[in-house]
């Protein structure tokens, strides 16, 4: 079963990544951008078969690994 | 209009990141993960209300900025 995992910094977070690529962009002529925020995708490959307990487990792995939850927020998808 | 691009490295490029989180998270007792795979998540605040021109808007800035195409794959969702 494969997993995705979106991490994204939390709203109110400063994102300097993001803002340098609104730049990058505004320079090279895109002027229709608001807003632009960066953030990780993780791509799990599991052995576990079942749905729930699979979801469970990613989510234990964002909690102790994969995500800093005081600055950022996560979601995990069965894909 | 918001969009959400998702980054990745090709089939066969190496991922020293996905591999690192991998053998972290097999340290800390995770073992039913096969394979881990990193990459990016842009997500953009459009001003283009039209679904089709944003994704075309969307797909240049990747082909022009945001996506190396030599080793990196890209699509483009509209949320």
């Amino acid at each position: 079963m494969k997993a995705r995992v979106h991490i994204m910094l939390k709203t109110g977070v400063l994102d300097p990544q993001g803002e340098a690529v609104r730049h990058a962009l505004g320079s090279l002529g895109f002027d229709g951008v608001d807003g632009v925020r960066q953030g990780k995708v993780i791509e799990l490959d599991l052995t576990e078969s079942d749905p729930e307990a699979a979801k469970a487990e990613v989510t234990k792995m964002c909690e102790a690994l994969l995500a800093n939850t005081v600055i950022e927020r996560y979601d995990v998808e069965l894909v």
